[in-house]
């Protein structure tokens, strides 16, 4: 299995730093994120991406289904999936409607099933235009302590049941071991997943929690993962894509990206690939 | 439904002071922490609750079956469960082997299956001692953020997995709002737990996150939780039990414990009772 950066994982890094970053070390595949393609242009991220060689493991990200007024963005972001040639477009889904990241509560529903109906519903309006524009969808499922704010969709057999009515080809799921590691039916989920599998990603889960819940993510070996049986069962399920490190962590975003991709390399061997 | 107070939501009472604290405020039943009552002294507690006339609807808690030397203290448990008469006794079955909340990892194990088996096997040998005791055993699940250094049973149809080769009068399961609310299988869930709810614990999960997680507890109507579904699904599986109010929150353990006992009353009347 191959490794793939997220380039989160080097935040410091521009696309034009991470995709140098990634011909130097060796690493022949690349998650990247819109924020940063914008930033370093659409265009020149899709030749420089082209020069290097690289394959766009993911996009991220589309989705926030519960918010008002998603469904332009969300076309722009198949668009840029589409340009980059991504291999998925990631969708987290969004929250409870109105329940921001960070924001003190105000002004939101309570009303958990109507925001999953609501997610499904906007699934149904994007799927035919990313069907045209040839982009394969990626439902994430997200840890249940991001349930209120980030994502509705919690366990792989939850985004299993989200993508069934939908093409395999176009709508797929993201297994992302961090969020899915506690799951006792997460490995049953994986075997379910054959062919809808879009996206391997890998990261830690640390402990304690840090203080912000968001980076209580970490280098493989860093945490309580168990990697092995889930690289195994995502191959066993017949997914041929990339393994993206994606890590959010304060201490490796105030490292030497340099340092954080050849440790990436070293700990992925020793404890991701097969 | 009626209210039981679990005396750790008005920490800063003895429990000598929450059983006051119930008569006053007109609260029948309380939910006891075993190193209150240690500190209070069993007999004097079971003396001081039959005085008082309450129903003791929980005692927290046994389990941590994946520690080393855990049987013991089980069997202590179990004790003064039967001591008190307590409608069961609560069970937080424990994460990763050597893995401890708030401790920096060192020396733990990884294999989140083998701690699985580990606690059923645990259980398994408590159960005839706690018969033996007339004294119903709880299952806990808990949130899956806890699953590391807590719990390693996060979901409510694994603690009915746990619980199934044993009679339901003597191991039963929990059912909190709190650890339960994000869960797209939870409504189902209960209604399969049908006999075998020994405890219905409410409160609602905040966001943000606080720094400590262990403290995302919140009083009803102050975090994101729609309680009413759960209160109709639990009657619905033919519970008769008290609704027991647990809180960890840090600005109601510096509140004046009356006021919280107030507020708890008012919010249980607009949020949790059918």
């Amino acid at each position: 299995m191959r490794l793939s950066l997220n380039q989160w994982t080097t935040r410091a890094w521009t696309v034009e730093q991470a995709v140098a970053g990634c011909v130097r070390h060796g690493v022949e595949s690349i998650g990247l994120w819109r924020q940063d393609v914008a930033a370093q242009g659409l265009a020149a991220t899709a030749a420089l991406i082209g020069e290097a060689g690289l394959t766009v493991s993911s996009l991220c990200r589309g989705g926030f289904f519960t918010a008002p007024d998603q469904e332009a963005d969300n076309r722009a972001a198949v668009d840029e999936a589409a340009a980059l040639d991504a291999a998925c477009l990631v969708l987290v889904v969004g929250g409870l409607p109105g329940v921001a990241p960070g924001e003190p509560l105000a002004g939101f529903s309570r009303d958990l099933p109507a925001a999953r109906a609501r997610v499904a519903g906007a699934l149904r309006t994007l799927v035919p235009y990313a069907r045209d524009k040839g982009v394969r969808l990626a439902l994430e499922p997200l840890h249940p302590m991001y349930c209120a704010d980030r994502a509705v969709l919690s366990t792989l057999k939850q985004a299993l049941a989200l993508a069934e009515p939908h093409d395999p080809a176009e709508v797929g799921v993201v297994v992302d071991t961090f969020h899915l590691w506690w799951d006792p039916e997460v490995f049953d989920q994986i075997a379910a997943a054959a062919g809808r599998i879009a996206s391997y990603q890998v990261c830690d889960f640390l402990h304690p929690i840090p203080q912000d819940v968001l980076l209580a993510r970490g280098m493989m070996g860093d945490g309580v993962i168990d990697f092995a049986p889930f690289t195994e069962a995502v191959l066993a399920a017949g997914y041929t894509g990339d393994a993206e490190v994606e890590i959010f962590n304060a201490d490796l975003w105030a490292a030497d990206p340099d340092d954080v991709l050849a440790l990436t390399k070293a700990r992925f061997a020793a404890h991701v690939a097969p």
